[in-house]
């Protein structure tokens, strides 16, 4: 019997409402020995308190020193084992924007980026250039025709964009372009199975036409193709664990996350008081609320600590009072990763977490922050047991056997 | 390969006691933020004590977040999957007063309840009629005939009755009757499998001549039925561990999972020092006993807080020292589940668990509570590790490779 057996046939009806905050990257490292993270540097009086009355503890993604990707970050997060579903990244990027991917069409992830004249990788994004001018490419691109298969080229933001195949016989199993380096030249897409052929060789077609039309669009003269795959099918929340769930997220791929596992994404705005007012506009309608922090790990992934901490302070302002005034039943506070200043990348570093109800057993703990969460009364835990542990503190689990 | 393969290659022979002391439903939460648990707030110095010489920890029943019952939580806490190994509990409570099941007999617990002049259930224990009454009611069932199968109705305790089917052709894969609500009607028994439609047919057709013979027996005036299956087949202790084990436990479904796993099941009385005696006496003749004590749970399920941790102190008082005073060679203190008085059920939180050896490398626990235990040298971790450890420390495991 898998958890999800065990959550399908335990989970009961009720009022109780969970949220789960979710400040992305939230983990993090000292930048010089002895030093504080970025939590830990932070000024948090309302997470503070919050930990205070909460169970605590460290949240581990995936597998020990394992780095996630955001995909199966939040999968976990939502209970989902990320290393059973396993989902690409054009898939996440075209849900959140809402492309309608049918069950046979190949998304992949796009970047704009920079080849210099020996067409070698100069830039993995094009110096960032602006979503408008992204789109405007986006619209050129349109025009390569493909043998037998329909293509889409959709903005996402900044420098990223999804390319959809739509057709007969198309296969998932296939390698992606980005190099992962500068100085060597964009890889080709490969087929990782023999019914992936063809769409490898679509793919490599699109982007050799792709090379020829960008050629006078220096800084964005060329593109790499991420994690290109068919939709996986997931349960849903609502089958898994009996819950009416909304996303609210200003950022693609984390509603693409949420729509995946069946939440509805709620239209929000780009501040975290924007993204305040929708819980609220929606409190009555839903059980269970993923509100996503974005600038935490985005800060981390800049090396920028005193932004990383600066962020963390505005979430504990705007946002975790707000919250709280609401009176959920339950509410985990978390990451889906570690992204620290100091490596200026995700990381493999278990994250801070705290979980409140009137029913969650609190430790010792008196502070948020990674040395204090090393102490809660979770310990170490697998990141896919806080739905779990979210549903039983909301009193929505019945009893297992007699 | 499995723990179960694993302890059947590994274990050996040996002169060494292993004592479990089960106090049932002990973890707990507090009443108010802030407040200590039931056990923390009983005064235990010899629990303490032992703590202080003990490696202590959290024991986690089943999995995060789920609530166990009775049978899978005391099958964990003898290295039995719970997951795996799923019990009735019309069979737990056969075996718990010592009904000897067939292996094609079908038991179902049975309730005596009331219903109300519409058929809907206005208590699910008939006011909670003493034994003596329903032993009574058993007996007037005993006239049920069903086609080609013969009927037993034994009273267990209270408002408690079993009903064991027996004949050819018989099938578990049923449902129950019991709504767990009021107002409602009973349900009637389905069948979850094909082969099981004529056992449901049976059971309903016996459900409707009791709702005539006790027509008039207000409050007893009707039955529900739960947990109708067969006997799983366990291996016993004696193979897995190599152990003579032995149960002290005054209650009938403790008996009954005791009994499924091999135990010889030893004559006590109603109190902890009856218990204690029964321990004394056949110290000599086994090399594992499981006593327990269930008033700890009672007192929870009630919300008397009070009375949860008085129960604790009488544990402290005369029952720990008697066990200690007989040297075992291990001694676990632990709880099946927790109960806490706040939630007046079983629950889901880990349970504060000692594990007493000259070989257990104690940890700076120096109470016997939720929060010490927390910080103890185990952890938080799986009730099923808890033999393994307890086989290790009595030295009766040999190694592994070479």
């Amino acid at each position: 019997m898998t958890n999800f057996d065990l959550m399908k046939e335990l989970h009961v009806a009720g009022q109780s409402k969970i949220v789960m905050l979710v400040i992305d990257g939230l983990g993090g490292l000292p930048m010089e020995s002895g030093g504080p993270t970025e939590l830990e540097a932070a000024r948090t009086p309302n997470l503070d308190a919050l930990a205070a009355e909460s169970i605590c503890g460290l949240s581990a993604p995936i597998s020990p020193g394992v780095t996630p990707g955001s995909g199966p970050a939040h999968l976990a997060l939502f209970g989902y084992d990320p290393l059973r579903y396993e989902i690409g990244r054009g898939v996440l990027e075209a849900c959140g924007i809402g492309f309608p991917l049918g069950p046979s069409d190949v998304a992949a992830r796009g970047n704009f980026c920079t080849v210099d004249e020996n067409g070698l990788v100069a830039d993995r994004r094009a110096g960032r250039i602006p979503t408008e001018k992204a789109a405007e490419l986006c619209q050129m691109l349109r025009a390569i025709q493909l043998p037998g298969v329909e293509t889409f080229v959709e903005p996402v933001r900044d420098y990223r964009f999804v390319l959809v195949l739509r057709g007969e016989g198309l296969s998932g199993g296939l390698t992606e372009t980005d190099p992962q380096q500068l100085g060597v030249p964009p890889r080709s897409v490969e087929a990782l199975v023999p019914e992936a052929q063809r769409t490898a060789e679509l793919f490599n077609q699109w982007i050799a036409r792709t090379r020829e039309l960008l050629a006078d669009q220096h800084p964005a003269n060329m593109v790499l193709l991420r994690g290109p795959d068919k939709t996986p099918q997931l349960p849903s929340m609502a089958e898994v664990y009996g819950l009416r769930a909304a996303a609210i997220a200003t950022y693609p791929m984390y509603r693409g996350v949420a729509t995946l596992v069946g939440m509805d994404i709620l239209e929000t705005g780009e501040t975290l008081e924007e993204e305040v007012e929708t819980l609220k506009t929606h409190w009555a309608e839903y059980d269970f609320f993923f509100f996503h922090v974005k600038k935490t790990d985005s800060a981390g992934e800049d090396g920028d600590f005193a932004l990383k901490a600066a962020v963390i302070e505005h979430v504990d302002e705007a946002v975790v009072p707000a919250i709280t005034s609401l009176q959920p039943d339950v509410l985990v506070v978390t990451g889906d990763h570690s992204t620290p200043a100091l490596l200026k990348s995700h990381s493999w570093h278990p994250v801070p977490t705290l979980l409140h109800s009137r029913y969650c057993r609190p430790d010792e703990v008196r502070a948020f922050g990674e040395r204090a969460c090393m102490r809660g009364g979770l310990g170490v835990f697998p990141a896919t047991d806080l739905m779990q542990l979210a549903m039983a503190n909301a009193l929505r689990l019945t009893k297992f056997g007699a």
